[in-house]
């Protein structure tokens, strides 16, 4: 088969594919990542790309007919035909973004990490005491209450030339399950001091891997990047869908997240940091003894190549829950391949790992208080309990606060319009209102678009001065930044000029023939109406599901002691802005804790805790999950939450404080 | 690479190799057995075969006139050039030989196999029960007091597509390991009739399988072959040797002895009494789904892929004498690849997993009474003891009861001579004495050699008719079966006529150039005085090493209650007649049991009972082990005991008495 070389602009990367391999498909390969929000289907035209050089396009209503000018088409119905230049306009792109890393400081009492690692200076055999390699590493074990740990058939064929190589001065890794202990690992007695372990967050958009050292405790490092399996498909379903009716398509989506950890790996043990450590690459690998991941239902069953069909469909089985640990060797991660991995308990098909994490990063499993924990991504998940008991449920939030759904909607990455405030100058001459926007943006570069708490600051801004109404409409103010676009009433954020969006080189034909890179004007940011509703939809399926929540179990948010707030989403919003708009119950602020990525925080605590490790089992035994997509309740919650901030004004008195409205 | 088509006679059996390869290599790919004592180093001689075709044979001095007139080479020494037809004469075929299945009958108090077997009717899932898949198979299996088993992600992939194939009606294997639970088998319900698991000896020489009901416990058919590893060497050293020395040698023994079991599990598998029982083959290979095995400490390396260089090497230390539970897959078995393989714990490296099966197949480590176990082998292993205490030896005693290192001895196959009578007339005229030798053969064919049970008999009968001497002297009698030959004096057993020793079909050049087969005449089968030095040097290291063991532990030989022969060796000889030469010790017959095939006995049930693998570990644990290596006692009595029946008759009343000397 001829291969065809696929450059890629603005990052200059090359990658070789065959003849009739879609440009999206080259993307992965090439590490670019376009951006494909219905995995390549064809469907969402998000993957628009400028193409020089030969390629077989098929038709779309998604290209305008001044996209086909420019020679755009979309990346995954484009098969490459011969050595070709793709330019990425900046709107198809995935930016790289902003990562939360830092999670709630955890306490640790105790240092009961999944993998433990003992210095063994062992009696060197004789006549008189011939026991064999293994049972004398058994014996020297014991003295450490490691009682008749298991092996590897792999590790023991290992055994007698490591313990000679070290004169029988070695250091063992034991990871323990269930109460059983395995020998894992046997080194150089030295390597005592090296004794890493993984905690991995696989979001379905991110994936972030910390290098934690179970010696200590501490976060060496930390790396992440965009889950790869975003080429099939932006959320759980999509890929779902994928893993079903694409040819291979569980085996490439398991193989896309294994390639995005190992490459995270890759980037860990490379870190200036593991350098200043004096660590060696090839010994932090191997020293990488231990695994916990957290991860959504579906992320956790991508991960093990286990089907995802029946996530799916009603009643919504996964194939397992309390997963069993598993070795590196089985799962293809590139590190010492008997490490131990530890995947978070999840406790139904929608409440994952992701939020036995969270609770576990909270700590509420283990307070007598009644605290209630929410975690807003593309699925929203409410969990309600104590010490005592715990009730949970999800609900399909969409994916406006992540960029998805809003036109000019972005995730929290560089150039993302993330605070606003508007002021109202109330008459222009002959101009109507005229509307100041202030806003700030992650980078402090031009902006290109908004992302969730910026549209949450947007949406209430433009509430509280009144020019949006209860029902997300926009009032007909007479002012340059309102007016009707292609998909009707629209508000303009941020003019063309100040903006980045758009203004990306492309490659333009000149009379003479020949091609010629220009930068393209800017586009004004804008939010439509539309986008508004969405917004309200995801607020609203928010709002009516912790409601929910709180009613089949006889409470009221009044009776909460505390709110937990997680995901990356959530350290930046602004918390009243959120209650404004009925995001969030309206409850006295200091009951509300951010506990940024509990995910990851979470799986570090199991990490390093034999206690949290009982304590997400405990979890996933204690918890009731409540299905909202056949409860009639959530549906009647939902309607009333479908207004700024919801229809009983009763449940926001601040909310009517700050409008003025009188509280009946 | 061009093909030789080389073809086995008398097999008629066809292989493609490469040029280059030796013929001995040729034959093992063919499945057609060689004597190679030596491993194929070209020292030992037995493998001479005759070529007709083009090959390239190193010259040797073990090839006498006559045999190069012949056109017989060493296997090993010739290299395969074109097609070519080898033509294997009587004497340097493995014959087909007996094989001792049979096992002392077990007591089964109760059934607890390696495996079990449930069947599980599942409720079916829905939006109020909506447990995993895998939380519910175990909450079903906790119906059965099986608690939180583990299951490999292998399984965990397959489980989603059988629950819902069998619609929730299904069958699961559990393994127990160390009181963990794993699943390791789902299946239609109705397998749960078929359950089976193998018990295997894996002797240094021959390989026996027996595929066992695990419902039942019965023994549903067996098969055996000779260890393809016979052509790397025929004891255990020569094994390490070549595991050292060659390249690859080492995972050449692993496949040798894997492609062993494999194709004896194919046998048993398609055996007709399976397919009288309408299992199917393939269900059959899924449904096997525990394995015990035993063999002594290096067959058990090799076994695993484990270098057994140390087990050589002073201070002799295995990798390995408890050894982990170990999956098929891991092993390349051809059965259900989650299998569980259970290997007999070796105590030290010269007393393996086979000794540990023959006490567990005796019960002597259950009973209060004093008993001796005896192993005679290549290595003749004793064990001394109770249920309180063991102690245990080894000795090289030689391969003289297995056909080696006797002209003309060979192993219980067909044609071996297995009993021996002589009667002496006292004078013939002027031809000396004439002495009738009756014997009989296994199978009742002509002779071809004598195996152990027959030079038991032979030497008894040439000592108490004052053929030979105390010392193995043959004495200066005039008869025409006594000699001269090439090695010294030698004793005729039977004359030519009678035997079929080297009536092979032989390859002969006619005066016309062409090639003739013809039958080769037959040949003397003698006993020289050499060979009966060789056998004394046997009985007399069995002796010493059960002498010493005894003396170590402070008791005398009538103190035992009890002695039990072990091995396929022990169910054919006169005990009398072994007790004469002083091989045993001389004690009341009915104080002697055989117990068979033990190795094949004690694997059966481990295979079968809790607490025989309890008691195997419980063995392992309390069994002391005495280095004879270094033994000054053992040089002494084994020195004593180069004699019939040995220096101090003190030791051998009974004998004394027969043989008419007084005892002092």
């Amino acid at each position: 088969m001829a291969d065809c070389l696929v450059t890629f602009q603005p990052d200059d990367k090359n990658v070789n594919v065959e003849i009739g391999e879609t440009i999206l498909n080259a993307a992965v390969k090439a590490d670019v990542f376009i951006n494909s929000v219905c995995g390549g289907l064809g469907k969402c035209g998000k993957c628009k790309v400028q193409v020089k050089g030969d390629v077989s396009s098929r038709d779309s209503e998604l290209l305008s007919k001044e996209d086909k000018e420019n020679n755009l088409v979309l990346a995954c119905e484009s098969a490459v035909m011969g050595d070709i230049e793709v330019f990425i306009p900046e709107i198809s792109r995935a930016a790289k973004h902003q990562i939360l890393v830092k999670s709630k400081e955890i306490d640790l009492k105790m240092l009961t990490p999944l993998t433990r690692k003992y210095r063994l200076a062992l009696p060197v055999p004789s006549l008189e005491d011939n026991l064999s390699d293994l049972e004398r590493i058994k014996k020297s074990l014991a003295d450490e209450k490691i009682e008749n740990p298991k092996i590897s058939l792999t590790l023991l064929r290992n055994c007698a030339k490591i313990l000679r190589d070290n004169l029988w001065d070695v250091s063992a890794t034991v990871a323990e399950e269930d109460g059983r202990n395995e020998i894992i690992y046997i080194g150089p007695k030295d390597a005592v001091k090296k004794h890493f372990g993984l905690a991995i967050d696989i979001g379905t958009t991110t994936v972030v891997v910390s290098l934690i050292d179970l010696n200590s405790g501490e976060i060496i490092t930390s790396q992440s990047n965009y889950n790869k399996q975003i080429v099939c498909g932006e959320d759980v379903l999509a890929r779902i869908n994928y893993a079903e009716e694409e040819e291979g398509g569980l085996a490439r989506l398991n193989k896309l997240i294994v390639e995005t950890i190992n490459f995270l790996i890759e980037k860990l043990t490379l870190d200036d940091e593991v350098c200043r450590r004096g660590i060696e690459y090839g010994t932090c690998k191997d020293e990488i003894t231990g695994i916990v991941t957290a991860g959504n239902t579906t992320m956790s069953h991508l991960f093990l190549s286990l089907d995802p069909e029946h996530i799916r469909l009603e009643p919504y089985i996964p194939t397992a829950s309390l997963i069993p640990t598993i070795k590196a060797r089985d799962l293809n991660l590139e590190i010492n391949p008997e490490a131990v991995v530890y995947c978070m308990p999840c406790r139904a098909s929608y409440v994952g790992g992701d939020i036995t994490a969270d609770i576990l990063a909270s700590g509420m499993s283990k307070k007598e208080e009644l605290s209630l924990l929410i975690d807003v991504g593309t699925n929203g998940e409410a969990v309600i309990g104590n010490k005592d008991w715990l009730a949970s449920c999800s609900c399909s939030a969409g994916p406006a606060f992540e960029g998805g759904e809003v036109q000019h909607g972005m995730r929290a990455s560089f150039g993302a319009i993330e605070k606003v405030a508007l002021t109202v100058i109330p008459e222009l001459s002959g101009e109507g209102k005229d509307i100041k926007v202030f806003y700030k943006t992650i980078g402090d570069i031009k902006p290109k678009g908004i992302c969730g708490s910026g549209l949450i600051d947007l949406l209430a801004e433009l509430f509280t001065h009144g020019i949006i109404d209860k029902g997300g409409n926009i009032n007909d103010i007479a002012s340059p930044r309102i007016r009707h676009g292609d998909e009707g009433k629209e508000f303009v954020v941020a003019w063309a000029e100040e903006t980045s969006l758009g203004r990306d080189m492309i490659a333009v034909r000149r009379d003479d023939g020949e091609i010629e890179m220009k930068e393209a004007a800017g586009k004004d940011i804008i939010i439509t109406e539309a986008d508004i509703k969405n917004i309200i939809r995801t607020k609203g399926a928010v709002y009516a599901s912790c409601s929910v929540l709180l009613k089949s179990m006889n409470y009221k948010f009044d009776d909460l002691k505390k709110i937990y707030i997680a995901g990356g989403f959530g350290n930046y919003i602004d918390l009243k802005k959120a209650i404004l708009l009925g995001l969030f119950p309206d409850v006295p602020l200091d009951k509300y804790e951010f506990i940024g990525n509990g995910s990851l925080g979470g799986a570090r605590l199991a990490l390093l805790s034999r206690d949290a490790r009982e304590e997400a089992q405990r979890i996933y035994k204690m918890m009731t999950y409540i299905e909202l997509s056949v409860n009639n309740m959530f549906y009647n919650e939902f309607t009333s939450a479908l207004f700024l901030p919801h229809t009983d004004m009763k449940l926001f008195p601040s909310v009517a404080e700050v409008l003025g409205e009188a509280q009946e």
